[in-house]
């Protein structure tokens, strides 16, 4: 029997699709407050996977809306009672479960502040839907798995749904519409990937590596491997990594390149150069054929995907990839080790 | 011979209280200029060891000063051609070498827009300063081992020292006075730490936590242990790592706790509660004799240093950390595989 995080990660075109359809309405009232509102700047506090989706919305909202986003840092307002001035800013709250006491009280403060806020969640009930003045449900169904997989997609697709809806894209509705297909593709393209390619059995490190839109996606790949195979997968944007962590780069680090496709083409290949010149074993997740050639396993995505919709595809082959790594270790998916579907920080 | 990455730990209280001495009436004046300009946000971009600087930044402003801090995405502006507003904000660019191409985009970007500009470099001659209407050298004196040490600490100094002055805080000035002492008591404490007690020899991992002000020191210590030993330390904020990260702890992962003493002082509790109950080796830097008791190595802080200056001192224990780990490795720490001192990311 697969296991839930098996079942979460294929059911993620029906979920996509089920958002665009009963999410869209919704959507388009919050793009008109903001609309109305024309925020300064953006703060999004976060935690976890959640944490990689507003990675995501820093670019979203940067390169398509002109706006400054802050990733806030909850223990400014919880652990040393201070109140950062978030005058004229959207807040936004981003969790599956809505629970954990830190997102709540940054979005109580921005509330009390007169910011406009919105709660991104799963569960329209929680305390941080009740606290935020608008919510984006991300109608994913019941999320069973410990580890992330179709909140994190959904969630990803709430932030293009609202960029759509602000920007008033007719062409942007369509191409929304082709992920759920590109999704399931990028399924089928990787549905046994052969870890054992890079990591080898005694290995308990890797380096993740992406950058702008993808830089989430990295982030996000890192944190499934670790919640499920206890490996290290430490993410890092590429263009950090250049400015001290490349140091570690041998034929002892295995190393994964989200590389989709676009404006980043040129980090790419300047990467998956540096690993081949010191023989680092290395994962490629990419839609070109001369970047997955070569690579010693090649997750290949779909073509066609616009690169601001990547993420939602490019994480795919991430998840299958952290999957099949835990199956090969003899480790259950759905029982991380001292994780509970919901986390509750102060 | 001491490496000149020793020699630099080691020239820190005096690289400190020379700014301390020479850098006080340049702040002064752009605290003045800051006051009139009043700014509603706050931009930092910067990369590796200056990141970790804008982490320290982060609640500084936040915590002192009720402003929001955004970490700027450098590619937004680069890669993506896009003009993210920065109307009314004070923008940032830190960097030892003032010379990283996507740093100088960012700060010219927020010129041309009318923000505020402030460079923070050890070079008043480089383009990040010439770019920028302010400049806050760091007096540090040349650096010339690849990974920063005496400028990362200097970099902190600039920021606290800014604090003190938008405050008004005489009695801030005398907290500052007694910085470079307390790092020299940290250097004599922690001289040689004896690192096999936490990583075993063939290691190749280690997470590496705090959270609040000493975020920042656990992001540094990581990059300073990647950098020097190549082992891949991974750092954490300790409320991150319980959403997901913590599923990997186990006697295998060594455990490094960032924790002086203030007011996460019950988050550190848990955190050392959870790593001997897991059985992980486990390093504490902190002035809390009943903490130290409880590690595998003590590296002790000098009592008395207030929380918000603490990562000045907290990083020394860390730094020569690193350098114990580089040196039981027989590595050669002034020349990391594939660094210069100058990185230019675009």
């Amino acid at each position: 029997m697969p296991s839930i995080f098996e079942t979460e990660i294929r059911e993620q075109p029906v979920a996509l699709a089920r958002l665009l359809r009963d999410g869209r309405a919704g959507t388009q009232e919050v793009a008109e407050r903001i609309g109305v509102f024309q925020p300064r700047f953006v703060v999004i506090v976060a935690r976890g996977s959640s944490d990689n989706v507003a990675r995501y919305a820093q670019y979203l909202f940067g390169i398509r809306h002109g706006l400054t986003v802050a990733l806030a840092t909850p223990s400014v307002v919880t652990r040393y009672g201070a109140s950062p001035s978030v005058d004229g800013a959207l807040v936004v709250g981003v969790s599956q479960s809505g629970r954990s006491p830190d997102l709540l009280a940054v979005v109580e403060e921005g509330r009390r502040q007169g910011a406009l806020t919105l709660a991104v969640t799963n569960d329209p009930a929680s305390p941080l839907a009740q606290a935020a003045e608008a919510c984006l449900p991300l109608h994913a169904g019941e999320e069973r798995a410990v580890a992330a997989t179709k909140s994190y997609s959904n969630q990803l697709m709430v932030f293009a749904m609202l960029s759509t809806a602000l920007r008033e894209d007719a062409d942007g509705w369509a191409r929304l519409a082709a992920v759920p297909e590109a999704v399931a593709a990028a399924i089928d393209h990787n549905a046994r990937p052969d870890t054992s390619a890079v990591v080898p059995e005694d290995a308990v490190r890797m380096a993740v590596l992406g950058r702008g839109w993808n830089m989430s996606t990295a982030f996000e790949l890192a944190l499934k491997v670790k919640e499920t195979s206890y490996v290290m997968a430490e993410p890092f944007s590429s263009a950090d990594f250049l400015h001290g962590p490349v140091a570690m780069v041998d034929r002892t680090l295995p190393i994964i390149a989200v590389a989709p496709g676009g404006r980043m083409d040129e980090d790419a290949d300047a990467l998956v150069e540096l690993a081949r010149g010191r023989h680092a074993p290395l994962a490629v997740i990419s839609e070109r054929e001369e970047l997955l050639s070569t690579a010693d396993l090649a997750l290949k995505l779909p073509a066609g995907v616009p690169e601001w919709l990547s993420p939602m595809v490019a994480v795919v082959p991430g998840q299958l990839f952290a999957l099949a790594l835990a199956s090969s270790r003899g480790l259950e998916p759905d029982a991380p080790r001292g994780l509970s579907k919901v986390t509750r920080t102060v």
